[in-house]
């Protein structure tokens, strides 16, 4: 809870302004709307920059519905993640403006104009099958406000692909490094280019892959400096965080 | 087994109320019907404090309908768990009271009237994806004669959402926690109430969940004392273990 | 943050009976000292019924003796848990009344009286090997206030000495089961009995128990309802729950 | 090899009964039948007692046909596990003689009759849910020559079922025991009963069961001696253990 | 509880041979001896066939004493497992014949003569730096009343010093493999004998045996029927079903 | 980069034979096609001794037939693994002199004739439900110019079928070992030849098999020397491999 | 490889400055010093932004001598991580100035000034056991150039220490956030600050915490967007990460 | 068995030349020496081609020694691996030539003089923690009669490093490469080079490197080609296997 309002809040008290009752349900009431089902919270936006992004997955395609509703009504930029087709149709029926990307099972509705800083994320992607995560973390890092580069197919067992293309990353701001298997690229990448990274394991692989253990143990141990790393295939963690540093 | 039944039973015996044949036969025999497939345990309700639930999971939809016959033949209250669309289609054929819970997976059977205690029971969840858990202990905690209250959609990610709510929490009589991904909703809880608190890891997350085994861990090692876990998305368990508690 | 102390504080500024800035200050700092390298969360006890406990484990003898000492000063019951011989003298030296429990690796220092519930906790352990845990536990409730019953080496290779001491079980308020190996205590006593049972898994067996994984996953699975389990070895967190259970 | 069958061999050679290159060749090429995409096992009957089973799973249900077919005309027993549906109607085409067992996955024809031994396997289950498991069991330790009996829904919530029937075990001469969940019905009985058990660990179960993990390691750090363990879910062979045990 | 015995007191009830008040004494406190600290399970000698084991590690040698002394007094044969330098000499303080395997850790006491069956348990073991698991095993088997063949340094990557010893194998009753690294053994021996194998994983080996997971892994997987495994490192285990079966 | 070639275009600037401009795009540029979605690595062939292969998995089908058609026009070899029905018929539909080979999902198209050393690669396979392995690491072998041979069902439950096919064992070049289950195959062939072996462990198998972790941490535990480990299933790893040691 | 001093280098060579077989030489020993048993990366100042970094698990005391003596002789800025006492002594003789964290396990040595930016880094920790981690990562961040913060023994079981210190982490440029047991401090934190966060996990904690799992799992899986993570006890790695933010 | 041998003895018998029990007894008894605990494997340098190494771990001084002494007198090179000092010590009390590398924990006695082969083994090691490793296989590499170069810390953090030094790689004969962390060299050589790559994952790291569990996974899983595995820091393993290739 934000010390700056309470001070606010207990300053009306004091002059009356507002009642004893009414400051309590404020600090309660105030920062979500509460829609049975889900409390959507309004007060994300100023707390932590962003409005709630909606995890598909595991949600009814009509809860999913009403909280685009919702949200759309606000004039919000809204993203849904892992949006199966059926509620991907369910939300262009509603808002039919909304752009979807089926590769990257996303929906994504811009609602309000931002400012989009100069430097750019980067995205690098070591082989096409990782390419589902890749598209997830470019609407992320889109629909945030931000300028975004794809290079994929760079994979270290054909490290030149890579080395000529280092400019474009040398040159962001961020980057994202997107790799399945053994996932060396981060590590690789790592000790070229004095930027953080944000290292994606991606579930791509043969058998003692274990759904990403391998890539995401390798990225964890990365004897390169500078390399953090988030959930196997989470493309739209990486992105949101890279938005966060794009737009110190 | 139970002393005093061998105590009486002994006394039968020896005041030649009972033959030793009978005696025998009676330790060994009557505790349970035997239905060939399966053995309801008939004494549980006085051991244990209640009927057999039937765990639909791996059953034929036979055997489950030959079972709740039999116990609703006896008049017991009644629930079956991780039952299947076609299950409860099933059950309902044979008793058109019963009440199915399609996002919990139950059918509840109810009849006989049972004391309900004062205090309630709380569960509270961290996402709308943990619905389906938070149904199975409602439906449980229900059919087991108490008051519950949910509190659905206030993972830490939002933490105001939670602290609006406290009051409901802090007068339960005990707090069932329902989670996934990363299961911190059950410290905060932990650190924020002088309640027992069970802890429900649920199956949702991203890939390094591990199928709930992300929220396992972190409710075990949580650092609030006063949390005490079962096991993964196992509603049921953390509903029955909280009536315990409750009608104490 | 309680909304009862919100509530007197907004009124206490509106009487002008507390000042603006000393509201905002008291909403930061009252509930916790200061010592530098560690915040004592005075304001525990209220909130969640029992002051802080010091976990031994990698901290350095003299910050757990600075703690006792500024703990000791308010008068507070202390628990030192997993402490060290050396820890365990430093405590001493300060306060010689202190009762260490070698086995247990606990210090407990009783400041005041409480009052003490009339139901009791019982420990049902399933060998001698599991003693340190069974003392941690005993440690525990009795410094929170409660009469324990201790019961031990009643495994289920030789289930007749269990039967033999059922009465003790049942008539506790609730029953802390403590077993290695695979576990399986936890199951057979929440069969025999109506009362929560806090399953502690310790880490005591050969080598596919792999630190206690094995008596820690056959607990999450036992199949007889009303089984919670806690973290392997446990003890403290055990007695903890089962003491806010025993009070209720 | 067998030393015999080389001195025998030895013997002829020496006596010119038979030529050196046949004599080569007999050693290499005698004990099996080479179908091309398999190498039938005929000197197993007389090297380990019975012939090769087919494990049906991950083979085309045309390769078990031949494999059958060319078994069938050598007049062995035959045993398939792990029958699909469709397999069981491909061999039922073949031998309309042969008896499949459909909750069991297993078909069994029987060319051959054997000598019965007086001693019976019983196997013993904790649920309805792991009947499939049993079965398996069941059709194999048939299929080899056995008597043997079934003892099933004795899990140790409900542990007076089990005593009830504590005679059936008691004369057994070898025990299977087939449990889910924690296992811990294993320990349980071999606590109670002084004949060799054979644990088998079954997939039954809610989330940290881990696909039988939880009762494959409970199984493994069994506190009761004398229990062994085989895989999960491997009814086939735990009761092929059982056959060799009772046959002695 | 063993059903004859209830007839037995039953009848003395009935009979008047035997008061109430002794007879339920009696089924609670005949079959074992409490030192306080531990239950001594006298009971169990008659229920599975061999007095308590006592297992040495996590126990105190004192206690470890104290329940020697009280079981040599019943003039029970005694076997100590996992049993220190120290806890050893302790023993032989107090029982100067005790006989001390240290590569084994056993300490063994032998008080009462024993019918020993013709047939013999072979133990096999793969390398040398199996020996101690190959000790255990070995005393236990010995004190159960066995004859014991071991055949070490067997291991498959020189399978001829196998084949060469096939006749001790083959002749025994039932065969102990003891095997650490990949545990390739169980599976060849396997192959080539009709007799019941159990199979001891062991936790010697380079990195990725992960404590002897992967000989654990690798027996329970065994292609070989009649296979059955017990704990990583549990010579006595093994041994004791092996005695199980011997005496059959 | 290759030393060789920065000289050459060193001199080349030198001389003035390249522009300034045109040596930094060559060093960038060359070694690859960018078909947008996917960077095929035309310079492979130089620099590890084969063009790239296509692995089918996660890939779309439309870049498959893409990459294919790209390749097929620069008169490559090609190889497609994990090669789906569909996936495989497209491709025939672009080239209709591909070979798909359906038990290994494997297409594959010469184009380009090879020389063919003179010896061997030989894969020894444990039973008929690794046959798909060993049709991808056949297929594998075959398209990169190798000469192969196939041993299947040979595993170790029935050793002397193997001991009779020693020789084309012993006379290859390099062998290739597919196992499933506890993978032991690869120990025992690792016994009894002098050539290097790379093992495969597949997913075939029982329960605690976990996908294929047995046989492989089997592989890796291998007590006979000699033997190194590729990824679970991984047939064509295996073989570019043995291709590569085949071509020494 | 930078392209632009390949292009400088080219123009060199065009315009004679430097020969041909001197440019191939510089393109491969410019960038290291080879000290026998390492390479010392000279050019990672340029490349990443600052020297290599000393890690000194698992190196020799000599070694590591070496390595500072000969990098304290370029004028580097030295940090030496996981240094034990002895390293640590040896080190001080060399270099009189270094300065030692003992806590922390670091050497650092300074040597260079640097510009410092004017955004801090802060460090939030969970508990007092977390420390040697928060020291690892401030000494880093402090040598690294960045003005640093701590706030220690905040974690989530009073939740409002953590709020009464909102401001100094809400005004910070990026956050550490470090924390054992179930690392629930991540998402908290996660979900009330809008700056980028980097999370280490440590092994602090009871049993089930395996080295750390638990709480890498949780903040892996955290519900709050915005956390990226490094691994296990890594203080280092997330204050380069966090340096390099601070300086963009 | 070796076919041609046991045709040699068929003939010998079928002459007269040697009898028949004298043949069984050879096929029995001739390839190995039994020295009580340990039964040596003389065949070995025939059957795989060379002499059984010793390993020491787990095994006694005193055993090793005796070993050590047994094939010394068969003039056999000797190679004894994870050597304590201790055992070291005893080795060169007998045998004063014995060379002691105490990083690699090897010690080598050279009796025989073996051809070596004109190509080269190149060990390629990522940081100066893997040297133990690194020295264990160039050890073994050594005594089995190859030449062999190290270039060591040429990790991927600093890729130049490697660069500079392909040359020596990509002339080499077999290639074998030794990494911890996240061992992502192994791909990157692995797209580099022509040659078969042997890689070692060691147990260098933090926390998630589980071991040396995290290099391994990430070698099984490389995205180059030709890559094959051996166990965690098992340097004997690669440099045998290196040998084998490097002898063809």
């Amino acid at each position: 809870m934000d010390v700056k309002s309470i001070e606010k809040l207990l300053n009306d008290v004091k002059n009356d302004a507002v009642s004893l009752d009414d400051a309590v349900k404020k600090l309660e009431n105030l920062p979500f709307s509460d829609l049975g089902f889900a409390k959507i919270d309004n007060h994300r936006a100023i707390r932590v920059g962003y409005p709630e992004v909606i995890y598909g997955e595991g949600k009814t395609v009509d809860h999913v519905k009403q909280i685009v509703e919702h949200m759309n009504g606000n004039g919000d930029n809204i993203l849904v993640t892992r949006c199966s087709e059926e509620m991907a149709q369910a939300v262009l029926d509603v808002c039919p403006d909304a752009h979807y990307n089926q590769m990257g099972r996303t929906v994504s509705i811009s609602n309000t104009e931002q400012d989009i800083p100069e430097g750019y994320i980067v995205i690098v992607a070591a082989g096409t099958s990782d390419l589902p995560v890749v598209e997830e973390a470019y609407e992320t890092a889109k629909i945030l406000g931000n300028q975004v580069k794809k290079l994929t197919d760079v994979g270290v067992a054909g490290i030149h692909r890579l080395f000529a293309n280092l400019d474009v990353i040398r040159e962001a701001k961020v980057v994202i490094v997107v790799a399945g298997m053994e996932g060396a690229l981060a590590s690789v990448v790592g000790g070229l280019v004095k930027k953080p990274i944000i290292a994606v394991p991606t579930s791509v692989g043969y058998g003692a892959n274990f759904g990403g253990l391998a890539a995401l143990l390798s990225m964890l141990n990365s004897c390169a400096s500078g390399v953090s790393v988030v959930n196997i295939d989470n493309g739209f963690g990486a992105a949101y965080n890279a938005s966060m540093i794009n737009k110190l």
